[in-house]
């Protein structure tokens, strides 16, 4: 999109659900091989009670969101911050949903917050996003 | 590792070239399959000049770190803040390093300075991590 | 690791689950596309009553330790031997063990025993490496 | 086949290509991220002067050979030793071949060489594999 299209309170989302292949690859792709997500009995003797998906894995669906729907291609993804707020299991739905906070025309930058939720409506990563939008 | 062997100044690393297959992978498993990722002719025609990385993949060497050795299995990735500072290009060898900058025993926390730097010493991620980690 | 820091029953381990997506993904990239790994029908009417891991999938697991751990990375694989003692299901999680058992220092190698037990103490892999390690 | 079918010196082959994309997916459904197979300016510094495969990921075309074509389906992999004699680099084409050396009727046993050689006849792996194969 461009940046004269957009305005505070604009909304995106995408969901999808985790499977146990998706963190696998993904501790593959990244080489992180951490227990808590490739160990079984690791997982289920942890304060989890079973394996979960790498936080940083949600935060793709976040880039998926920014990068494909709002503001879309062209833009460019400048920072985050995010807070990992409780654990996603393998089979967890997300639903992940960014929403416009802030536009700074005369930056040419928008700020999106981004909120990734459970099938039971419980937050697991909750963020800020600056975006490089080209007029 | 346990708290009480964390101290300022400890640092970790890895470091891994970046292929094409493991961007489509990223792609593939996150679903952000933004053009400047994965359309050759729309990365030529960016400013860029290529197809790059997701800045969240590369985030994900950042996780590795963390996960796997400095703080570790049975730490808890609280939150994370970054700034994608200059593009990931296919076959860029990236060195991710985490060191820590601050222990905050009361709580069980600590935070990490967390850089990915290329093949030609310019950083490409800057950020700050906190993990929480049980005594 | 250098080889003066190498000492008889210095020992490294890794603990991973296998997942269908591992040994799917482990025919694909080897060609090893023997039904007894990838035809559920075939598997279950075997004397395994399920698809198994190929032996040279969990074998990896012992390259790891080895190329990663004990004794990392500018260390030379020379030799393995090996037997395959046991099936590994999908859903099986394998600790394996590598532990020195011999160190060469006139020619630089250092041998060590690789053992890969599932969930119930079971060995299913046993064996030694024969490891160059530059001074 | 059937041990019946079988005599010394029978002989099987396979051939194949290796890429980076299979060496990275190796690396990643194995865990073994050691650097001199996914990081370039390690491998470029290394004695090899490059990225090599892992001898582990060359194994499994033995591992394919023996359970695709001879003895084939049915059979069980009882044991492998095996030297990784040369470096296998990306681009490199293997061609493997298993040939049966020994025959032990009362047993139900074969035993094959099993031999791995790249384009320029070099030979990489070489070793010798038991099979179990049923009447």
């Amino acid at each position: 999109m461009k940046l004269s299209e957009i305005k505070v309170g604009d909304k995106a989302s995408i969901r999808k659900t985790v499977t146990e292949g998706d963190v696998y690859t993904y501790a593959g792709i990244t080489g992180d091989q951490n227990p808590m997500h490739v160990d079984k009995l690791y997982g289920e003797a942890s304060q989890f009670g079973s394996r979960i998906a790498h936080g940083m894995f949600t935060a793709g669906y976040v880039s998926a969101v920014l990068g494909m729907k709002l503001p879309g291609p062209g833009c460019i993804y400048m920072s985050q911050e995010m807070r990992f707020v409780a654990p996603v299991r393998f089979g967890d739905t997300i639903d992940t949903v960014c929403e416009v906070i802030e536009v700074i025309p005369e930056k040419k930058r928008v700020v999106l917050s981004t909120t990734c939720t459970n099938q039971d409506g419980k937050d697991v990563l909750v963020g800020k996003a600056m975006m490089y939008v080209p007029e």
